[in-house]
């Protein structure tokens, strides 16, 4: 957003776990459309949140979202549904951080539970008045952590080469 | 709430577990007042829903809040602060439930967690049209689920007694 | 909430009258759940508002909610209701005040209105930076005010004698 | 809204006090724009709301808003001021039923109350599935009463007078 | 709202066109009675919000109403009806601005569109600390502007006589 | 969502403007974070709020969202600012329909109008009981309709390989 960075002292390091982050939302009303369908922005808005508590608790600072990558609504979910979103941090860059999220959907009366969407969010931490400051690394600490650690490189590198395509785009 | 009750099969029994629930709250300007201190309405709201989310994967059915025992408010909580809430059935009765709740907030910028809060309520469940129905039995597993489900009946003779002091201190 | 307090000039006197509050809802189907019952936490949140309004015109000062004491939900409350909430500090202590609140519902097609609960209040009362400070004196002018005045009194002894039980019970 | 008209049995009669409504509204930076200060339309929403319940509990029956008189706003809101709203039923018609509201705004930590704005709004009442019904007559009591039912019938007129020029306005 | 105004540089012109706004919202359960029926007070917030958007460009500094005229809602509104709203500035005073709202329903099914209400509000514009500024000129530039200005400047006297004629009756 | 798909008479022909939507929204406190920043999800909902006006009048039926592509968050948005979202329908398939959504954030004091972000979404039109329903073509009618069109086509063979790849990533 800014371009200005903040260098503060050695990077610390955070795990994963210390980032894991869970909500549970009961569908009301007041989130759903006349067919008593959940809007898609509202969950696309319980994402975010979900997400920026990851984002939040590894950089213990204020935080933005940069950007969410392409999301499938897989299963619909109604009035009267559980959704559960649970989130971590997959990897920390310099100033910021790609957070995954994945939501579920449980009809209690039922008793089933499925999944309803996946998604990658980044977020920049900020100081207290607005500026970039750079955050602690990630340490991944299991082969799945690992995995995720290295999608993340990789995806961040997708969006960049998409990011380079747009502007080219958009200077011609 | 209401007097009818609908009996159904030989009655089902659920685990603690099975009833567990956990919610996140980001405080947002929204959920405060002047000074950026969370409502206290706005928290009972909170630990009503987290409530019901137990109540209504123990009964798998819709359900009402008929109760909520005494609550002290421990710790201030701020904007900018993580609230965490979790639930369980303590204790299951004929046709209601008591929940327990327990509240901290999480300053995430700091990496502290306080106690704000623990609260007991009771749920009713109902059918489609609004009767009350039987819901399962809860089957403590552990000693911490059978101490809780011990003092959950203890606490249901305390209010019973109390409703009928009341009752005859409104009839005298 | 927090401990230091503010002592001010020689305390003034407020009467109930001056803190008499009340409130009137109209249950939208923004406020239920798909039965179309009032949430159980939204009929908390306004009792705890119209709370706060008594203890805000007895300190005039900002407030925040340090407990509520058991409350039972008596009859449900349904969408196209009216909510009538009432409430009076009933004495206040140092840094606190007790304040009662009653609620009804009248169903304005039928013409009826029933009792739905009764709860009672603590507020702390706060400066402009958030210490506690010294409240007014409450002085009771009815034998119904002096009641309730010395009742608030025995539920100040419970309360406290309760939590000294609980933290005993706490660092066994 | 509706033409249709369902005429009901001989017209009950209705006293001004039976319609009688109060609200109180603790003013949250959730209301209020960048400065502190009380959106208009929120305080318009405020107004509708309390001159509908007036006109619910006149009718019995679920209202429309049909119109509102030209309404001044006198004196600022500001976040953690207390508005005090009261309304009543001035005039019934046919189908359609005008309602007073007057708006104060109380500054707790002063202990002054001043005028905001007053209101003249009409509702039409509906059946449930929307169509327009004879509501009950009101039998003004007093003197003041009185004065209100005169001026609400010279209103109607200057409000039909208006809405025909209009009319006439537009198909030239 | 408050009597000081500050003067500044000779006073810059504005064109209609730079005031125009236009907002649509989707009608949701949220936005409803128990009917289904957009609330009065709702649309009300909505017409002040496009209204204030319109003062806004206008006068670039924050901006308060000062008043709304007489508006009649013509078309009831539904759950799942598209609202259109567009707004600009008619004329501008010294420190405050008149503004015309019109207001559409469109059923988007049926694929109709038919008129809902029309409004004229006046706005005041505010500095940082809430004085009064004085506002850019209105310059009118089509024959539809230049009537809606002149219309403007009836209406203000319209509504300075019936204020005088209102303060002497409270007078008497 | 679910598979039933019911087909209608010959399919309808729909052109771009009568699908274009637009909304302005001002940002107000509650729609932000302790700085004063726009929430990323708030920005997502109205992103959401306005691409399903373009599908509803595209299809006139009830929309859910599908999907959303990847979205970068440009440029910050505070609180006060204006946010100005236009939608139009780039493409429709057999039960689905493409709509592009650009933002803008116009701070209405400086004068300044900046991109925030662009966004691609896929809506699924459902009859009343929520089937799946055949949607009328859209017919381009410029150069620019034409290559939105045609991009549209080339977005959704890219969203369909990747879902193939995720699901065989799933199956391993």
């Amino acid at each position: 957003m800014t371009s200005e960075v903040i260098t503060s002292e050695p990077r610390l390091v955070r795990s994963v776990q210390e980032t894991q982050s869970e909500m549970t939302e009961l569908i009301l009303p007041n989130d759903t459309n006349v067919l008593g369908n959940l809007l898609g922005g509202r969950l696309m808005h319980f994402i975010d949140l979900v997400g920026a508590m990851a984002a939040y608790r590894h950089s213990r600072s204020n935080v933005v979202t940069a950007s969410m990558d392409h999301i499938d609504f897989i299963s619909p979910v109604h009035v009267g549904d559980l959704l559960i979103l649970k989130s971590s941090t997959n990897r920390a860059f310099r100033t910021s951080m790609e957070v995954g999220v994945k939501v579920w959907v449980e009809n209690a009366v039922k008793g089933t539970v499925r999944h309803v969407a996946s998604a990658y969010l980044t977020f920049v931490a900020l100081d207290r008045v607005g500026r970039r400051i750079v955050v602690p690394e990630l340490k991944p600490a299991t082969s799945e952590e690992m995995r995720r650690f290295q999608d993340a490189g990789r995806r961040r590198e997708i969006r960049e080469q998409e990011q380079k395509r747009r502007r080219s785009n958009q200077s011609e």
